[in-house]
């Protein structure tokens, strides 16, 4: 997706141990409008999928996944959350993630109410780099006994191999912008074709 | 706004602790239509005020926020972070939040970059119940130097007062549906008229 890329290439800030500052547009800053064409671009590549709910994972992917959902019928979102609430019930599907950006491990869950055997579901995410939260959510549908319809990924980090893995498992990853490598000494940026 | 009492009554659930689970349709689950129809509602309350920013804090405020900010001219949206991450700089507003739900202090932080003297700023939640958040919100506004037009809130706990002081400190407050008392016995729920 063009506009993706010139936004990455303009705004987007390379540092230090492979991350890309996106925070400008993406994921603490938002465009809506290019949420909007994100959403629109996930909704054509998807075409003529049954899709009943859209997954995410909180935070950075809630806000794309809801104006995305607007392009797939007003399916209901749900965002999985990252820890223990008392403001959800025992009853949840649990799995857990390993996070690239905060270094840890962290339970996701899910309410057992809002997913279940019908359901096929498209999974979206801001970034997908090593993979390790969408095969969290992947459990979850697992869990569920939900279908895994696709996977929408604003920006996949192309080298690092979580993408072309689960291509590799069968799943339909629709990436936006795939980052082939990039280069924090001159702030260059190389997208698959 | 009568869409949003029929839901919390048809779904809403009160738990002890004067906890009200909405989690069916607005912070686990999301209807992305009713945040539609809730963006739509505020617009409308805050029509003629010039909105250059839409701010609000992760997680349940996220997805309410961008969806609504498609009625403000697509506005950028910033959601506050709640811990420090390694994707963020150093150079932030800070403030501290209690939360009611995680029944802990964190801090609240939003980079500098993206907020400033010349921005007129939208305050979104989910919640509004003794105000903490807000408040934390209101202070990063207040570092930056920018402007608080409005707060949007889509349940407001009327009984614990937050909401009623916002007003009395000259705030214009949106609540889209105000609770003013809820029984677990029985699970009734009165609104303000």
């Amino acid at each position: 997706m063009k506009e993706l890329e010139d936004r990455i290439r303009r705004e987007g800030t390379i540092k230090p141990g492979n991350v890309l500052k996106v925070d400008a547009f993406l994921n603490h800053q938002c465009d809506v409008a290019l949420y909007d064409a994100m959403g629109r671009a996930w909704a054509e590549h998807f075409a003529g999928k049954n899709i009943t709910k859209i997954l995410t994972i909180e935070a950075s992917g809630i806000g794309i996944a809801c104006v995305a959902a607007r392009h797939f019928g007003d399916v209901p979102v749900i965002f999985a959350k990252k820890a223990q609430s008392i403001n959800l019930d025992g009853d949840q599907y649990v799995s857990t993630v390993y996070s690239f950006t905060k270094q840890r491990e962290f339970p996701v869950i899910v309410s057992r109410k809002y997913l279940g055997p019908d359901d096929h579901v498209l999974l979206i995410d801001d970034f997908l780099a090593n993979g390790k939260a969408l095969h969290g959510l992947i459990d979850i549908c697992e869990h569920a006994g939900a279908t895994v319809e696709g996977i929408g990924i604003a920006i996949e980090k192309g080298f690092q191999g979580g993408g072309d893995e689960l291509r590799s498992l069968g799943y339909d990853v629709d990436s936006l912008a795939v980052v082939d490598s990039m280069d924090p000494q001159n702030g260059t940026i190389e997208f698959r074709a």
